[in-house]
C-alpha cells in the first residue's frame, strides 16, 4: 500500500484519482473508497466478535499514539450517531519525560474535537512513582512494570468510569506479531489467553476494532484525515524477538501481500480449540487492591510491594 | 552446532575431545555422546509417539538423500537386535537423469552393508512414464507429479511388502517448515493432518522417527558414521515460499537456540484440538486402482489419465 501523489491513476470503484493503493487486494482507492473500505472492515470484525452491544459505554484507551487516536476517530464516526452508546477516552500517564507529554497534549485535544468526555490517569499519582522513577529504583526492565500497570490502572479506571467495554487500539500488524511470535516461542497457553474473554467480575470486556486493519492503513487513515501521527518511539522499547518477528512478516506480507490475514485467519480458526483446551480461569480479587487477579496478590501490586520496599 | 577440529575442547559429559558444540543445549559432545543423544532422543520420540510397536515390519521410505540414509542406519542400530521386529528399505525412482541415479546406488549399497531387504520401484514401470517424462508431457508443476505420485507408491509398495508402518526421513527442520509455512498460509486443515494418523484399511501408517533431530545433526551424523551424505538437490526443486520460511526459522534459530524445539511444542500442544476439531476422513478405494482416496479418483489416477490422454 501506498500514498499516490502527483499522478493520477483511478479509484477502482469510482472516477476519482486514486490516493492510495492496497497491496492485498490490489485496488487503487481514492480518498473516499479507501475510507469506506475501512470503516466496512471495521464494523465487520465488531460484528463478528460481538465488540459492541446495545447500550455499551465503551472506553477507549487513548494513549495519543497513531493508533488509539484513529479508534477514537473510527468509533466516534461509525457510531457516534448511536443513542444507546457512550464513548469515554481514557489517557494514562505513566510518566516518560520528554516522550509521553507530547502524547497526553494530543490526546488533550483530540478528545476536545471529538467531544469525548476525557480521563487521564498518571502512574504517579495511582501508585505514587513515575515510570522512570520505578525504573530508576526497580531491577525490572521498564516494559514489565509499564505493561503490568498501565493494563491494571486501564481497568480499573474504565470500570470506575462505568465502561462496559475497553477498546484498545491493537491492529492487525500488532496482532498477527503477538500471535506469531507466542507460536514461535511454544507458548500456547499465552496464544489461548488472546481470544476474546468471557465476562468476569471487575474485569472490563476488552475489544480490539482495528484488528483487521493494517498498520500501514491506519497511518493513512490519520494523514487522510489530518489527525495527529505522533511516531515517535517511547525511549524504553527495546523488544529485539518481536522486531525480528515483525520483519520477517513484513518481508512475507511484501512478497505475498495478504499473509497477515493468513496468519489471522490460522489463529481464528483454532479459537473453539483453545476454548475447549485452555477454558480462562476464574479469578479472583487481589487482597491489596482488589483488582480481579490469577493469584493472592495481583502482579501490580506484587511490583509495587516489591520496589517500594527498596 | 558445528563439528569441531584441529584444537581440543573437552565432551561435557567425559574426558574425551569434543567433536561438536550442540547449541540448542550449549554443550560440547565428544562422537560417541553426540550420537548415544542422538539415539536417545530418536528413542523417545518413538515411545511419545508409539511409533514402533511389538511385532512391526517397517517400511523404510529410502531415497538415498541424507536423511533416509541416517533413518535406515539409526532404525537399525537401535533396533535391529529385536527379533519381533523386521526393516524392509523401499526406493522410489521417480526417474530424474542425471540426479537420481547416484542415490538409488547410495539406497543400494547400505542396505546392503546393513543387510536390508530393498524393493526398487520406479514411475516408468508403475506408471508407464518416469517423471521426466511426465514434465515434458504434462502441464503441471515436477513436484505436484512426483509428491503425489511417490506418496502413492511408497504406500502401495508398502503394503505390498507386508509392512505395518512406514518410516519416512523428515527431520525437526521438515516438520518445522511445514508446521510454520501452514500457519502463516492460514491453512489449518492442512497443519491438522500432520498429527499422527489413525489406522485405516489400506493406508500404512507413516512415523517420523527424526522428527526431534535437526537437519544438521543428521549430516553430523552421516559424516560421523562414515554414511554417504547426496547433498545434490533435485533438480525440478523451487519451493520459493518455503525457502522463506526456512530461512527466517534458520536465523530465529541462531539467535534463540531451541526455536526450533518450541514450533514443535506449540504444534504438539495443538494436537489434542486438532483431533477434536479437524477429525480424520475416513477413506475410500479409489475406483481405478484401489488406492485409499478421499475421493473417488484417487489424485494419483487423476494425474495419469490427464497425462495420458494428452
Amino acid at each position: 500500500m501506498s500514498i499516490i501523489k502527483g499522478f493520477s491513476v483511478k479509484c477502482k470503484l469510482c472516477n476519482r484519482n486514486a490516493v492510495i493503493y492496497q497491496r492485498h487486494s490490489g485496488r487503487h482507492l481514492c480518498k473516499r473508497h479507501f475510507i469506506d473500505d475501512i470503516y466496512k472492515r471495521v464494523k465487520y470484525a465488531v460484528r463478528k466478535y460481538n465488540m459492541i452491544e446495545r447500550d455499551d459505554r465503551i472506553a477507549v484507551a487513548l494513549s495519543g499514539g497513531k493508533d488509539s487516536v484513529a479508534l477514537l476517530h473510527i468509533l466516534v464516526s461509525l457510531y457516534g450517531h448511536r443513542r444507546d452508546l457512550e464513548f469515554v477516552a481514557i489517557t494514562v500517564d505513566e510518566g516518560i519525560a520528554g516522550y509521553r507529554e507530547e502524547t497526553v497534549e494530543i490526546s488533550r485535544r483530540i478528545t476536545s474535537e471529538l467531544d469525548v468526555e476525557h480521563i487521564i490517569v498518571s502512574f504517579r499519582e495511582h501508585c505514587g512513582l513515575s515510570l522512570d522513577e520505578m525504573v530508576k529504583k526497580g531491577d525490572k526492565k521498564p516494559c514489565t512494570y509499564c505493561g503490568v500497570l498501565r493494563k491494571h490502572l486501564l481497568n480499573k479506571a474504565s470500570r470506575e468510569a462505568g465502561a462496559t467495554k475497553l477498546a484498545t487500539g491493537h491492529n492487525l500488524d500488532d496482532e498477527t506479531q503477538t500471535i506469531l511470535l507466542n507460536f514461535l516461542q511454544g507458548d500456547v497457553e499465552r496464544l489461548a489467553r488472546l481470544i476474546p474473554q468471557r465476562i468476569q467480575e471487575g474485569l472490563i470486556l476488552r475489544i480490539k476494532p482495528l484488528r483487521e486493519i493494517y498498520e500501514r492503513e491506519v497511518v493513512t487513515y490519520n494523514l487522510l484525515n489530518d489527525l495527529p501521527l505522533a511516531l515517535d518511539e517511547c525511549p524504553y522499547s527495546h523488544f529485539p524477538v518481536r522486531a525480528m518477528v515483525r520483519d520477517f512478516i513484513y518481508e512475507f506480507e511484501e512478497k505475498y501481500p495478504g499473509r497477515k490475514f493468513s496468519i489471522m485467519r490460522s489463529f481464528e480458526r483454532l479459537i473453539p480449540c483453545f476454548k475447549h483446551e485452555f477454558p480462562q480461569k476464574d479469578l479472583n480479587r487481589c487482597q491489596i487492591c482488589g483488582e480481579p487477579s490469577s493469584k493472592e496478590i495481583c502482579q501490580a501490586c506484587k511490583l509495587l510491594e516489591e520496589i517500594k520496599g527498596r
